[in-house]
């Protein structure tokens, strides 16, 4: 699978439009089209972002390789949100999207191979198979250890699919664990060796099924790991709202331009509200303001990366 | 809800059985009736685990304080499997149990704030709130640090609820990481002083509403995380089928015999396909079987706890 993004970055860029619809970025008409409809329900809301993210999607397809719904954002509106989640990976498979769910799971042995099931593999149910979620990637929670992340690498495996385990996370307070010192290394650097060690065997045009989440926000802490997971693709959260720049991001690049893939969900999705974009696009050209979007963050990281 | 919680225990025994319906736990019997209903769907499966699991909590419900169903094990049946959780939840609420969602959920802020709402808060949509999945606790995962915990605090005390962080968790590679030592202490020790600046404005009958998950297999580290976290209740998993006995519990508990709570799942649920309880129930009996299970654990593990 990670062959089948690099081949879609080669073509596009190395940016992933983040699908974390909060009802706050969803344009008031489209909340009052869907509340129509169903009420100021749980459906309702989930028909709201819906109708948000399919303007989103098709505005923006033919500019990216890859789209990242954050599953919490719908599981926020029960099944009815998690239905749209569904129904989201759907459309954008249809669309020719690379798409990673960003579940962050992780568990013990058994029960990760059930989140591994449902979200990348398949179940068998008497003698037919079915696949639940079928994301092509997911995000991965390493803090439990090699025994609750090798059921994702045999269904990697298997399915050709790839995950992204959490290495350092673009959130403030990720140094309080992520950033201790032991046998003078931080804990992320341990974890990245064991990157480097779960994706040995999931090795597909130059680099590992296996990647690693590192936050833009720690560029020194990118430059480090890039050299470490020497085959790792790193998925890069936190350009744009969460505060770094194209200047940050170089360091998480290979010299081919490739390694790594940057995401961006409010600066994309909620374009319309920020003042940069707001007088040109009024609401109902949400989706418009999220193609200038992803014009611009192009325009801004391509320079920057080489390649 | 701690408070609720220790009402519970003090009437019944610390135990919360794990509602961890894996399809081969199931009777063939219920899979037959539910297949026949559903087809081999995951319509029918998820009918066959909430048939099963509406036996065992019937049959059980009496002897215990709450239980703990395991996200893992519903969302690999996808959208049927989700709903069969929240019936589940429900139906659980209505028997009079503490119901403690295992979703080991963790991201950074306005990410975790999502699935706070989710599973034990209300989500507002225009002048409504909804409580998606309404579980009294869940258990989150702490890799992110503060800022990725806090918005569970923050529902914690709006709706009084509680969590139950992940310190050091059963299974076996859980050392690689949670065991690496950083200003001498291992990092579940880090993670535990944590635990208890997370929980110091949520204490209720002299325990925090901020506990701790501590596996059974590591009697010594629980030894020393009851004594660092003296007002954390610790969910304890690893007990039975995982491989750890009674006499691994003690160090778990205070002299008041308080102060944990053990989990069994598959010990339980799966009774029947026990040798110790296959001879006396058939599958039809499975019900039987979890709570013949249940007492035989209160024997085993009151005897040894004190209080």
């Amino acid at each position: 699978m990670i062959g089948r993004l690099i081949e879609k970055i080669k073509k596009t860029a190395p940016i992933v439009v983040g699908l974390d619809p909060d009802l706050s970025f969803v344009p008031e008409y489209l909340k009052e089209e869907a509340y129509g409809e169903h009420g100021e329900t749980l459906e309702g809301a989930a028909g709201a972002i819906w109708r948000f993210n399919k303007g989103i999607v098709d505005a923006v397809c033919d500019l990216i390789p890859a789209v990242k719904p954050q599953s919490a954002m719908y599981e926020r509106l029960g099944i009815e949100g998690i239905k749209v989640f569904e129904k989201t990976v759907s459309y954008c498979h249809e669309k020719g999207l690379v798409v990673i769910g960003d579940i962050k799971r992780g568990d013990i042995g058994s029960t990760s191979a059930a989140y591994a099931a449902s979200h990348l593999g398949k179940v068998k149910i008497g003698s037919k198979e079915y696949s639940p979620f079928n994301e092509d990637f997911c995000t991965v929670n390493p803090y439990l250890g090699t025994d609750g992340i090798k059921p994702f690498l045999d269904v990697c495996k298997e399915q050709d699919k790839g995950i992204f385990v959490l290495v350092k996370t673009s959130n403030p307070s990720s140094g309080e664990f992520q950033d201790k010192l032991s046998d003078g290394l931080p804990m992320y650097h341990h974890v990245a060796l064991k990157v480097n060690e779960w994706g040995r065997d999931l090795i597909e045009d130059d680099y590992s099924n296996v990647g690693a989440v590192v936050g833009a926000t720690y560029p020194e802490v990118g430059k480090a790991l890039r050299e470490i997971m020497d085959k790792a693709f790193i998925l890069v959260p936190g350009y744009g709202a969460q505060g770094a720049g194209a200047a940050e991001l170089k360091p998480f690049f290979n010299r081919d331009g490739l390694g790594a893939i940057v995401n961006s969900s409010r600066g994309i999705i909620a374009a319309y509200k920020n003042k940069k974009y707001s007088e040109k696009y009024s609401e109902r050209d949400f989706a418009a303001a999220a193609r200038n979007a992803v014009m611009d963050m192009r325009d801004d990281i391509l320079p920057v990366i080489g390649g």
